[in-house]
């Protein structure tokens, strides 16, 4: 009998651009290129990979092409750019994997679906968005929007009036069941992009919501429903940090779920950047995975191989 | 033993956008609901069926925002813009379709894909571009684009000067061996969405190209290597017509494929519109298919069932 390792890796941000690019199209198929190295060495490793990605600066671009030309094309909702960014990156992601894969000479399949993930429609999250999206507006700008369009504007501490929307929590993955089959047959699948296409349940049908969905919690949910036995999270430092950016920064290199929720709890970890990424983690332990783990996507198989990053770990 | 027919059923525009509207979200979801309901008909009759679907205005959508943004947010080619249709009318179908199914007590999965299509670097399209895309421009503001981005710019007969690009023959599916894995289970999926991402294989690996594949042809090839039964095509007149428009129009009920061919070549069918359906038919019937048909959206499971539209048999 042979044991295959299931793993659902998180791709970040920096897998499609990295700090200081505008976006050409160019380096972002270097970018992508890269990226699916570090994935293919895990692959040719025998793991059973499942991807999922960020999207947060393709759903903002989307957000500003729309609204810049409102006037002439009616702008679409925020569900429907997250499917467009599932389209867009799944795409990238799909073509850059398999071509390296051919590369070293391994034939499999690369597949990205289109996915929702469930939303409770009564999530706290929409009564006090947080999250946000789209262009930057000045106050007087942001005041009219606010009227006319009912959105809620608040202050970027980045430096302008922007949109918020929820970030609700994610309750299940409408298409774990496919996902599960095709993982079982061999093919690589990406899935659950940008946090999945945000939905909810009312009256017996599923409609779009008006969020922005975690893509760590969402990929947390994705991995636990699968039943994967690790979850990988890669981002553009090296695991988990203590007193992160300061000169007694330290790099943890193994925690229990308990010592991660203690940290969590006191509030080590910003909101934003590694804080969901840490509960994606202590929830995947918690829901019966075996090791979670954060690191450098450069870094991805010396991750998954705990030669570098952080693990967490039942107690 | 029981025999189910595998059906491959390309949507028309008029399946996201009907005439005289300006595509304001909740138009488009209303679209797309009432052809689900003709979709779900045939679901229910017990057919396998498989969804593609066209995405004209769709992607015109997405390069009049990239161009109009262009001095900020670097431009993305073709193929992404393809591959964000594939999101974005992949979500509102498998959305809609879902929730027509639930409604009817039927219980199964809608599941879109990311799906590329091969076409030959060599094909004769990359030196002759005839498929209008994009904006409008002056003549002015053509001669400028020309020159400062190498595109090839043509007076269209609609009013303005707008971009040409290459319209390549479809030679296979690069998902197809999933997607038959996917129908075989009883997956309803959704594939090869607005022809497909065209891409070439060049130096052993697969680069996508500035290109738009016709959605019929490619429809053709899918049905045609997935082995199904039956193609339809689903558009916005009855069936074939001789004579359309005119007073003497007649629509065709019956074709054998040898007819089909010989009015094809005749010039009956315009091409961009019944030229390209009808060339699909005549090709799938001749790689083996047993049955195509051309009908109206909103009379699929009558054209299926040959009350309405168009048949083409082999000989």
């Amino acid at each position: 009998m042979i044991l295959v390792k299931v793993v659902v890796i998180a791709l970040g941000g920096n897998a499609f651009l990295r700090k200081g690019q505008r976006g050409v199209v160019d380096e972002q198929w270097d970018n992508v290129s890269k990226a699916m190295k570090q994935v293919a060495d895990i692959v040719e490793k025998g793991y059973r990979v499942i991807l999922t990605h960020g999207n947060g600066p393709q759903v903002g671009n989307i957000l500003e092409w729309m609204e810049a030309l409102a006037y002439k094309i009616p702008p679409l909702t925020m569900d429907i750019a997250n499917a467009m960014t599932q389209g867009w990156l799944g795409y990238m992601i799909q073509q850059a994997l398999h071509n390296e894969l051919m590369r070293r000479g391994i034939n499999r399949v690369v597949l990205p679906i289109i996915n929702r993930v469930l939303v409770d429609k009564y999530d706290s999250a929409f009564r006090n968005p947080t999250k946000y999206i789209g262009p930057y507006y000045t106050k007087e700008e942001a005041q009219e929007i606010a009227i006319k369009k009912g959105w809620i504007m608040r202050l970027d501490p980045r430096g302008g009036w922007r949109r918020v929307v929820p970030s609700p929590n994610p309750i299940d993955n409408l298409e774990v069941e496919a996902i599960k089959k095709l993982v079982n047959e061999g093919y690589i699948v990406i899935a659950s992009g940008g946090g999945g296409i945000p939905v909810i349940k009312e009256n017996k049908e599923f409609r779009g919501v008006e969020a922005v969905i975690d893509k760590d919690l969402a990929s947390e949910v994705l991995a636990t429903k699968l039943g994967a036995d690790y979850l990988v999270i890669l981002t553009d430092v090296d695991g988990v940090m203590l007193n992160y950016g300061k000169p007694s920064q330290k790099l943890l290199r193994k925690l229990t779920v308990s010592e991660a929720e203690k940290l969590y709890k006191a509030g080590h970890f910003p909101p934003g950047s590694m804080g969901p990424k840490v509960l994606a983690c202590i929830r995947f332990i918690k829901h019966g995975g075996e090791k979670a783990f954060i690191g450098h996507l450069y870094k991805a198989l010396d991750t998954l191989e705990e030669r570098s990053g952080t693990v967490i770990l039942p107690d």
